[in-house]
């Protein structure tokens, strides 16, 4: 089924020259499908394409948009075993966790589609005339949320389904109405394509415009490039790392027209342990990190990277559990040579630095790409003085910092970058540490109390996003049905005729969506 | 009552050397006053006061950010004829504009009052757990909106009171719980110190945290630029030239921890005359266009620069009453200098282009700093094929391109660039022009039938803003409650105790606002 070439809207397409496989980690092989990267033609045609649909897509109804949103859930069900297998032999990823991310993006898919369905979601506000207002008439304003354009998403390594292809950023782009361009992430194309292939039968089944999805291939940085610098595009969504996201919203923003990009990029996603915490439930926070830490071999945004406590025994005793927990877990495969290269790497640059203790790591021989876990320790005021210590080491890796007292706890929170999460393990004492809480909520999306990082619910409230670097808008999310706000713009009709205005906000409400009428919300008519 | 100082906080501070005066272009000469410019010592002075602000001004209650943005509209009001007379001395503008704009001023802040006494606006949405889900528990979630922190709004040269140091960007900050430093406009100092007074009053009145308000004077580029790249700064607001936002815009985005700009910038304003308006209207249009055209001098982002008709004879007719009609307009004072000097090299270098006709033209002379109004012409082929001509000319001038047909019409629309409004004038033949209202509509954030873009009603249906370049970011409104939004961000507690959430959060539902429970929306507790 796998044919290694791109979708052009609703045809395959492989007329470039460039092509490149995909690696399977566990059996440290190539596999065998040969995908072909997509030409500077091919990026024109998608864009034309996807210019073209955007004028018939922007006007489908929520309903058909529901349709075409659980058809390609339904169609990536259909796929069954071969994507299962074709994702697991493009990351090295267990069975069960494919299936927990396939049913994790088709229930996303499912979200969006109950969302557009019931309608509610363009927050139509309508402030209707009085011609009687003195010293001049009041005029009728009507505003709902549009779609901007066509959006380019970008696949993420280490979610080939629930951040790629149909993950989170093309449901939402889809259900505000904007045709998607996705950039297939190469270490996972064949997945990619299966997936595209499953977007393409849905559109076509449920009469969507021809355009209103592409799939383009790609091992290397150019073809992300031009997508990002055409004029066509309007909005970009991306998964990944900092150095990767900063270059997309640097190209973006240099555009003669500047567009939004939503980001989602690294975090060390700081846990604090206090001091209760640490003496009455140090042992049983340390096992549950330990299993935190190296859960799908620390390959998340979530992962926890640093843990932040009071020097102390009962730190010390918490760090010794820890340690010895963590060696007991059997290592995983990793995603690709690439992504374990990049690991130690990183964990060899951090081990060099001054003061940094290892405190466990795995001495036995490991299978190729196996990720080998490690916790070390420094000292609060070691941490402070050296950034290169802040960084992100992508990979079940934690490092424990020995704060020599709250205040500098609280310095160190204020000093660390943007982060997705923060989290706080306390036992009543929490009420006594209202400083550390409020700083760290100026530097994170989320908040958790006595919790682990790692599990983003897909749920409304959720917020997965933060202040910069976690990512590069903090006002939006990235998971949850509100993420749809990245792709939409409020736009208003002034003295517009009943009848030609969009259904959402004719007198009639022909959908009995809820709006704001002259200030009340209601789904009434008018 | 004017000291030409700057606030630092609450004080009133100028030790810097830099010093400048007003102008005013009635009498053609400078006001007594003399400004200080602000010193970095006092910029690094009020961003630090910022940051200690926000720690207390974003835990302030709605029902107190409520008096504090009723106090401020009170104590502009308390301002009395000082305002008025000091603001019609630093623009030239008539007593009843400075009266009616006052009037919005304090609209906007009262709205803004009322908007978080309510409470709603934070847009609580609460997941309860599910400890018995299976594969895997659901944890507790619950999200709102939170402040940005400190943010920087630059007064407009074109609006001294409803878009300067107390207007639509300062009000929504407040709203939102973010501190404002105002780089006040240079060309109204002396209003911006009244009001900052005013603001300044009733923060101390409602007991706001010193440092929530500075107002920093400045004739030149630095203070702004110093104040976009600070690392305290966290979001800017704008109005005025795309030169000046575009430079904010791409400062902002160069900071290694880039910032959002919602700048709101120039603006032509589109106007289609259908066949059957120009026919059955025209005179009556040309009549009201004369009026909006020349209305405050022209001085208004949303001037209709730019009219767009079917060359034949109701066009030409027209063309010759609007051309009558507009010479029969008395001038107006222009702004500043400055501004009438822009207005009439922009003017002229327009003239320049080839093919351009002048229909109407002021011959008299006129006073000093007094604008002179201007109707000019051009065919479509001409006007395609010329992006000079798609350019603003601040003031009191309107271009009619006479198009060889329809299609040439839309191609025009989808040429140029994004626009605050776009307005179709038409006499039952809308419905036969559906795709020049989708070609408008994909260009602007406010489409008008049958009327004038000048006027923007303050409601909460109103978009002012759109795609680029009329703002940087299309996804926001300058205008209307909603615009509150530029300065938020959404944040999530996860199994967070409920004694130690906000009160949005809680169980109880203390302030009664409206809330998203487990996907219902209701205001009861849980």
């Amino acid at each position: 089924m796998i044919t290694g070439k791109n979708y052009i809207g609703n045809l395959l397409s492989s007329i470039g020259n460039k092509t490149f496989k995909t690696f399977n980690p566990q059996t440290n092989l190539e596999n065998e499908f040969v995908f072909s990267e997509a030409s500077n033609v091919e990026i024109e045609q998608a864009t034309e394409l996807a210019t073209e649909a955007f004028q018939k897509f922007q006007k489908v109804t929520g309903a058909k948009k529901c349709e075409f949103l659980n058809e390609i859930a339904n169609e990536i069900e259909n796929l069954g075993d071969e994507l299962i297998k074709t994702y697991c032999s493009e990351t090295g990823l267990p069975e069960g966790r494919a299936l927990g991310e396939r049913d994790r993006t088709v229930f996303q898919l499912r979200s969006f589609a109950n969302l557009v369905k019931e309608g509610s979601w363009v927050e139509a506000v309508i402030d209707t005339a009085d011609p009687n207002r003195q010293p001049i008439p009041k005029v009728d304003i009507r505003k709902m949320l549009i779609p901007l354009g066509p959006v380019v998403v970008f696949g993420a390594s280490n979610f080939p389904l629930a951040y790629s292809t149909a993950g989170g950023d093309t449901a939402a782009a889809f259900a505000a109405g904007c045709p998607v361009i996705v950039k297939s992430h190469p270490m996972h194309a064949g997945t990619g394509e299966l997936v595209a292939s499953a977007i393409i039968k849905a559109a076509e089944k449920t009469g969507m415009p021809n355009g209103v999805f592409s799939n383009l291939n790609s091992s290397g940085i150019e073809v992300g490039v031009s997508l990002v610098k055409h004029p066509a595009v309007k909005a970009v969504g991306f998964t990944g790392s900092i150095r990767g996201g900063r270059a997309l919203y640097d190209m973006a923003a240099q555009r003669s027209e500047p567009i939004p990009v939503f980001a989602e990029m690294g975090s060390i996603n700081p846990v604090v342990i206090l001091p209760n915490a640490a003496k009455i439930k140090g042992t049983d926070w340390a096992k549950t990190y330990a299993g935190s830490i190296t859960l799908g071999s620390g390959q998340f945004c979530t992962n926890p990277g640093l843990i932040l406590g009071i020097k102390n025994d009962d730190l010390s005793s918490f760090i010794k559990v820890l340690s010895e927990e963590i060696v007991k877990i059997e290592p995983s495969c990793m995603l690709h040579p690439n992504i374990i290269g990049n690991y130690e790497n990183n964990k060899a640059k951090m081990l060099a630095q001054k003061g940094l203790e290892t405190k466990a790591t795995l001495d036995k021989e490991l299978s190729a790409n196996y990720g080998r876990q490690a916790i070390t320790t420094v000292e609060g005021a070691t941490f402070l003085a050296n950034t290169n210590l802040h960084q992100e080491v992508f990979g079940p890796y934690s490092m424990i910092v020995q704060c020599e007292n709250i205040a500098q706890l609280e310095e160190i929170i204020s000093k660390l970058e943007g982060q997705l999460t923060g989290t706080i393990l306390a036992e009543n004492e929490l009420e006594n540490y209202g400083s550390i809480v409020d700083a760290l909520q100026n530097r994170v999306g989320r908040i958790i109390f006595n919790g682990v990082p790692t599990g983003v619910e897909v749920c409304p409230a959720m917020v997965h996003g933060g202040p910069y670097p976690a990512s590069t808008d903090s006002r939006f999310t990235a998971v949850g049905t509100e993420s749809i706000k990245r792709w939409v713009r409020p736009f208003s009709f002034q003295s517009w005729p009943n009848e030609l205005l969009p259904n959402e906000l004719k007198n009639e409400n022909p959908l009995g969506i809820l709006r704001v009428v002259d200030g009340k919300r209601t789904n009434s008519n008018i």
